[in-house]
């Protein structure tokens, strides 16, 4: 049987592959800017709870792997571990559901959403500014869940704004982490694979 | 007279956008992992001869607008004007083409491909890792130019190989940048929005 979102052309160069696991996936890097930086996203990574997820870094970035809402708490996890008070440090992050050249392997035995690092967290609510661009794949009608991405920016109190190729949000850190996995999470029921882009920066000295 | 890809629908934010423009753009980040940071960033944005795009920066990231060929010389030239020996620095870009939410301002009045700062990059070709994602979006069918950029990859002699939610490639800098640049446009005759994300990294600390 072929899977659900199996590919078979023989001129793909993932021919073959294809899940049906309902797993979610983020390929993110860190950036804290300054000498130390090593050191902080090797420390905040060691942080993060990975009993949820499968893990996995190579020399441009790290992929976790899992449903959305651990995925989440982990890339948050992750953010929150970096922070220092005036750091300027930033998190770039593709989150991915339903790409046609998936497939079963690196995946987690976790299948429930208690999330398992959010209660380590604390209080975190440190401003931060975000990016975000949201992108219905395999549709012809792709905008309305675009939209959609914008209105609960507004609907939660993040002040969104559109700018060129994104949406601008700003508000405490995990709320800004919510908010980006409630779009993966609307835009999943819209398309069968969907791709969010975002970027989330704390303490940059640009003034604007 | 409706634009040739004009938003009409009210309900969403960018509704009345639209451009008739040949008008690609690119959002990006650069980020150099030192104390430095800002003077290798300012210092690297100034350097580039901006006369054929149009340019914008925020506390994310910078903007540029133009033909798809000078948006790749300028972005070019960011990425080796920070460019130090032993410095790890990457650039997160995000090109897109095509954008219902574009309009018509904010763009240079050149319309020519003839590059202005690819002269000046001298034989810069230290070795980069990248990767991209491309993103066809509006039909069906957006798996074969997916295909076909790492096709090209293979023809240029980057080495691709598909990683999770990503192609990899690796090559001398402005090999690299050329590439990128190719992918865009070939993208552009398959559909009528594409975006291209990508992260370009040199000196990373980390063996694989």
């Amino acid at each position: 049987m072929p899977k659900n979102n199996q590919t078979t052309d023989p001129s793909f160069p993932w021919t073959g592959c294809g899940s049906d696991a309902d797993l979610a996936g983020c390929r993110f890097s860190l950036y804290p800017l300054n000498d130390d930086y090593k050191a902080i996203i090797l420390g905040s990574l060691a942080k993060v709870d990975l009993s949820k997820v499968w893990a996995g870094t190579d020399a441009l970035s790290t992929v976790y792997r899992g449903r959305l809402s651990q995925v989440f708490d982990c890339l948050s996890a992750v953010f929150v571990g970096a922070y220092r008070p005036g750091l300027h440090a930033c998190l770039e992050a593709q989150t991915s559901l339903g790409c046609p050249g998936d497939d079963d392997a690196d995946r987690p035995a976790a299948t429930d959403d208690v999330p398992v690092n959010r209660p380590t967290l604390g209080q975190a609510a440190f401003p931060v500014k975000a990016k975000l661009a949201l992108y219905p794949l395999g549709i012809a009608d792709y905008l309305p869940p675009i939209a959609e991405a914008f209105r609960l920016a507004e609907k939660v109190g993040l002040n969104p704004r559109i700018v060129h190729y994104a949406t601008r949000v700003e508000g405490p850190v995990l709320e800004v982490f919510d908010y980006l996995g409630s779009v993966s999470a609307m835009a999943k029921g819209r398309s069968g694979h969907h791709v969010l882009t975002f970027t989330v920066s704390v303490g940059s000295p640009t003034q604007e």
